[in-house]
């Protein structure tokens, strides 16, 4: 056998299963081998002491992406995975987001015109439909299936983005049909704006508004609804950010029901609160995100659904939004109306470490649910696995070594990203995964970043898995095929 | 005291909660003493060995109205209150149908244009909303709650007659500040339209797959909806003609939840099925309504969830449109495409005595709750309480006397409605109201009609109890109000 | 007719259905007529804005019951139905308390020897069951079924009580071969048995930490069990005296899966908090019971439950022991450990106007609620219905005829029991029934007891309605019959 | 390094979170590397187009064990891991079992001389505890538990062995001071015995009646308290051999609860039913177990639990008694009733095989969740990761090596047991575990068992990180330490 590239040598690996010591040796780019006292790499790191884990990957966020209210983000390809790099997240699936009217296949084409030539870590797309016309659903998601965008999302709310049911009903079609994951964005459009117009018009503008009007009750319903759809379709779907118990719940049920409904869940959900929309003067911005925040006794609920599997995906639907910044969440004036201000906060950074200090660290999870949570799941349910998301010969030699015992305080000036603050400001967290390796170079090290831009490779992603229907219709009849199936079957999905 | 001008002897009478001999002497049209053997009466009847019961409230009837596709019923006036006097009924609630462009006032209107000279027995109106435009939600409603229209019924499906989730909202906020009882047709538009599309592309017209389109996931899932939205509102809701056992597991929980959401179920979802859809030639058009019947163990869950409580009201969604008839459920063509025949069944006569039969004949339910769910409760939700609906010293001495031991074999040439089939034809039932009394005078005996049209009179419903708010919102914002309340109520609520 | 004896004029009349004006005429002890301007009666009350009710059935009472600690109650029979008739309580239904060894003949007899001469209204009796033996299943039960002794009480805790699960299997066959009504004492001796050693040993005696000791999940996991070995057995029971939210879950979890399974709370799980065993001194003495208070948020769960229907029944659960008397709760000294003091609280005289107050008062419950939680669901589920438990024709004139809006500050010196506390001193209530009818006579006025002991008749009580079984067996073979049924059924009944 | 004893090569290598192609060298037993191109062993394994799995861990067996009606199992230490080896399963758990009055040290020592020089596959015990008396869990479980016998079981019935409640109580509190894991079998006592004795009276002896005896009810019932027992002392527990989905239900809540509650189920629950109990003639026998196969419906709700996530571990239960063999199930008699039949089915050797050829071959579940079921679970749960139930370096070379695509046709005399049936006899299954390597030593290979008696080792089992306890106290009281909490704590628990 050829001489390694590089050897880790000593640390303690991780995967979604097992956590042991070993050497890894690296060719190519890849896993060569996992073994004890694996003979001398070209390079070698000594992990000893370290804890060896995959790659992150970071399966939301929103990279070079103008929200619906016409707002850029304020990271674009370059420094969204440089902070990925520098957190330990050597993948990354933001989106390429259709506007009414746009061709899809246009879309994609301009945001690999972005990504191309700055992403600094490998990355795929989801697709984000927005106008399900014959053209789009008919031919061009099968196209683009076939060229690796597997994954499609949709909204329920946001006036630009919004598909109805029957619209979902068709994405939900397709999707069966060809065998793509569908992620929703679930909150009911109509009780948002109802109560952001009576909000508004009683001359409650600020901040904290913003989590009333995005009421629990809204993602509960809208929860409950997509399930509905993709029971009725008999697809796989993914409820992506999932904020509040009760749509958590619903999550439960579906999968106790014996449903293919996936969840995730973010930062912003286990360690921010309502109270955080509440701070002094217009600083409650930087807390903005839909869904938001919600209550202390929420956040122990949203643990608890993580802990004990309704949650499949940890991801940090980074959308980032500076703050002092006439571009940035401010764009609609200083003070402007919650309605106005540009909706997401920023985590690609920190989304691993925040869950190894909290999760890991304070004995809510153990390691290999640590590592399915924040890079095997998401790499196995949109395609990307054995490539990504784990430690096994043969897999892309994206590593993250964690130092367990390195307390960081998190600060913006030390984060790689391009905003202007970080909602998780002053908070200490012990464990930071101190290297970062892509395809077995090294990205980031000892918190600088020492990738390139352009050294990212876009991914296909294949069919996942995951998207095999059930098979079991809550109808006796086939909207596919047009085929009427025995009564009895129908009768027996019950 | 004076005479009275009545006296039924030797009953055994039975209201909502009791069960006893007595005598009733009426003065006036009302009962006026209730005892151990009275005075004579200038009239009586014997009803030794007969049950009196209060005559039957039906809540829910399409009467003089034309379908959302233009089919007009085949009962008017007074082929529908015959048919009900002839059943043991003597209020009806049949609907002011507002199609959108339309004056709700007009609307009604336009019924009691109808109703006025024809009625024979009592009868009020609720009102169908399908343009709730400002004019309409901040003036006309205001105005016709308090001339004693203080119920609305909504529709989630029908091209012609749905609302969204927003105007649902408005509605409710209507019924709320307003205290009227919202009425709920809860299927999902979209699913049904969906479904009925790729059955008829793929060449299934016939009646059952009317039934298919119609899956249970669409009841269950505006079901949901509608209880959240009106749990956002703060506002009882009843949900009507629950087919579903999806459905009724909804309503169910509501209820353990401590909401005030009502449900009503119907004869056609405790004695017909799916399979009568499937009967041979075009017959299952004949069982078409929406909810259309479901499965045989479907049945049993009805049953069960009207046994527990589930169900507040059991009415009969009478919808008669005949069978040989070009006006009828043919008008678009023998054999027409499911979407195109007319939809819904009668009901008006035989729903109190089918109830009576299979429920306390058969042991699932005692004589009190057979009354509270044919007449008191409809009564008590609808304003009409206590002057209809009971039997109570100062009430309408409204009276159905039963022979519990008459066994009828249903056919359609012995009822009185204007219909050419009832979908029971054939079944045999023991127990059947005999004699019916409005206001202490005979309208139906022996099974003929002996009232007399125009003898109905309009009732104005008072503002019903039912409708009070729990106070309890899942949101710290009161739309009414736009006060903002203390977080921690909110909180509470969960 | 004959004159009326009494006439009761002008009040409102409340039924567990209706409420409306009437007189009512009464002849011999029992309501003749009810009605409108009836003519005079010998003897007239006017109840012009006064409610009118039936006489409250409080179907849970200790009476001149020795303890299993060996304290005899404070009230004998007479006291007892004193304070019952001052209260607007017209029936008790008090315990014949077998200890082990003893026959159950001769325990009734025992018990009718207290009660002929001093009772001072009507009363029934239930069976406590704690020696379960051939003799007593076989014969004795058998026999005073017949004698009009048709519910039975068992205890799952208590030394001197408990029956083994094996026990309660053959109980409940006996109820269900003869149609007699189960009520179980349903907490976890076991567990309440280690909690106490455990709290002891660690010199945890005070009287809060019975209420530790008492933990809500002993009530849940007894309660499940006894509906479990009920719904085995296919036989009604009916859980007393529920105070813990995961008690009555599983109640309404019953019920909700069509079980009979009936359920009772009491004023204390309304009215006291857990707070109040932890009063200074030695005062939480006054408060304990068993099961005990629960916390504030859990006393909106029973109202919850209570208005929703998991309750049937609302009795006192009276077991009264004087705080200051040697032989009541200090019995086995001052400052004794929690477990040697004697457990119960009163409320034979409150239990009405409490729940007056506080539910039909602000706005919980509606009168016919009231009526049917205080009296008629009592009477029909024993057996005493229509006799007693509604204002019927034919029924026993028992009346409880309330002001209200008299205000009245609970103390205990206006009392009518043989107390020298009670636990709801110097609450302010709103709502008191001024005057108590028994058949037709005067028993309380005003405050003052005007009845005569002896008065009180023994009533034998019907096999209840209540104790048809399902017919619906979790198993395929019947041990009634040594049938195997056909494996479907069975299967039928998941 | 030095060279590999042995390579295996080429392999489809799977644990219980991946699946990848490599080479295990292997180095004194141990696995040394995985990697691509590994150098040449001393011996090699070609396993081209087979799937390598870790060794097979049975946590659930017994092994030459008196039943609690004295019939010894047909396996002694030899042919039951003989047996094992050929099905490759690498470690059982068997059972060292108390019965009353014995000393649980020297139960341990028994059981250790028959294993010793026995026992070809590695081995741990399970402590069977039916006498905790204060000796055994003050003074030998913890030594016990530091020798490394780190799991208990306990049962709910069976005469000889079952333990009241307060008894599981004690046993629990140990469990959760020493950090020991228990198993519960889960069956009400008393209720089988009810049932066992009616129908044995009624004359229904046969086998069938033996699963009526154990109804699901009995199950579901021990199962829920079993739960609130170790919800109450707050200590994780095991149910072991989960038959009903009804008992099935009570951990899926608890677990949605956050509560730490294993399950296991077993292969005659996916592959059994009640109807080959029913099989002519005597035979029936041959399937009876406890708790028993259930029907046909109950299989796929079994199915649907161990798919998603209720059950953990995925055992044999194994427990042979030869069916024509006086000392065997017969001992009692030719046609013995139920009651008198040994109970216990074998399943050692085609365990994971089966769920191979159901699960992953029919598409029910991947291969990683086959893993976890089979090993890595088990493993973990009782301290026996990372050393057995693993592919990892450090770990043990246990490997089984399956060909995925030969199909078996399962029959006796293939079998390694001591048995003269198996349930399973003539189903036909595709793949199968054609190598079996023990700590890198070949032990089976193409069906030929080719290790030897005494070659396999006793394991110590490690505290097992499942057994800590969630600090969440349902009561306020801390048993342990004697110390109140604050009361708020308790409230939060809720």
């Amino acid at each position: 056998m050829a001489q390694y590239d590089l050897v880790v040598r000593n640390g303690t690996l991780a995967t979604a299963s097992d956590v042991f010591r070993a050497d890894i040796g690296v060719l190519a780019g890849r896993i060569a081998t996992i073994g004890a006292k694996l003979s001398a790499g070209r390079r070698e790191i000594n992990a000893e002491g370290h804890i060896v884990t995959p790659g992150g990957v970071d399966s939301h966020c929103h990279i070079e992406q103008r929200s619906s209210m016409g707002v850029m983000t304020a990271d674009d390809f370059f420094t969204a995975t440089r902070s990925a790099a520098c957190g330990g997240t050597t993948t990354v699936i933001p989106f390429a987001a259709q506007y009414r009217g746009m061709s899809l296949r246009q879309v994609v084409k301009d945001y690999h015109a972005c990504a191309g030539a700055k992403a600094s870590v490998d990355y795929a797309f989801h697709l984000i439909i927005s106008d399900p016309t014959d053209q789009v659903t008919g031919q061009e998601l099968p196209a683009l299936i076939k060229d690796g965008y597997t994954s499609f999302k949709i909204y329920m709310t946001y006036d630009a983005l919004k598909l109805d049911d029957r619209q979902i009903l068709e994405v939900l079609s397709v999707a069966r049909r060809e065998r793509a994951l569908v992620m929703v964005h679930a909150e009911n459009h109509d009780v948002i704006a109802w109560l952001s117009e009576g909000l508004l018009a009683a001359g409650h503008t600020a901040p904290r508004f913003h989590g009333m009007a995005h009421a629990p009750i809204a993602e509960r319903e809208a929860t409950s609804r997509a399930i509905s759809l993709a029971e009725l379709v008999d697809v796989p779907i993914l409820i992506v950010h999932v904020s509040a118990r009760e749509a958590m719940e619903q999550i439960r049920l579906a999968k106790a029901g014996g449903l293919k409904v996936y969840g995730e869940t973010c930062p912003q959900y286990l360690f921010l609160t309502a109270d955080d929309l509440d701070r002094p003067g217009f600083e409650g911005a930087k807390y903005m995100c839909s869904p938001p925040p919600r209550d202390k006794a929420n956040q122990e609920v949203i643990w608890q659904g993580l802990v004990s599997g309704v949650f499949d995906v940890f991801s940090s639907d980074h959308a980032g939004y500076r703050y002092n910044d006439p571009e940035g969440k401010m764009k609609h004036g200083r003070n402007a109306p919650f309605k106005k201000v540009a909706n997401g906060v920023p985590g690609l950074e920190v989304r691993t470490a925040l869950l190894f200090a909290e999760g890991v660290g304070k004995g809510r999870i153990e390691l290999p649910q640590f590592v399915a949570l924040t890079a095997t799941n998401a790499a196995k349910l949109y395609g990307l696995y054995p490539r990504k998301g784990t430690l096994a010969v043969g897999s892309d030699a994206d590593l993250a070594i964690w130092d367990p015992d390195k307390e960081i305080t998190i600060t913006q000036s030390t984060l790689h990203d391009a905003m202007d603050y970080t909602p998780y400001e002053g908070k200490t967290i012990k464990g930071w995964p101190v290297t970062t390796l892509m395809r077995g170079e090294t990205v980031a090290e000892g918190g600088e970043f020492i990738g390139a831009p352009g050294k990212g490779r876009f991914l296909k992603c294949d069919i996942s898995p995951a998207t095999v229907p059930l098979g079991r219709r809550t109808i006796a009849f086939d909207p596919e095929t047009g085929s009427i199936e025995a009564a009895k079957q129908a009768e027996d999905s019950h």
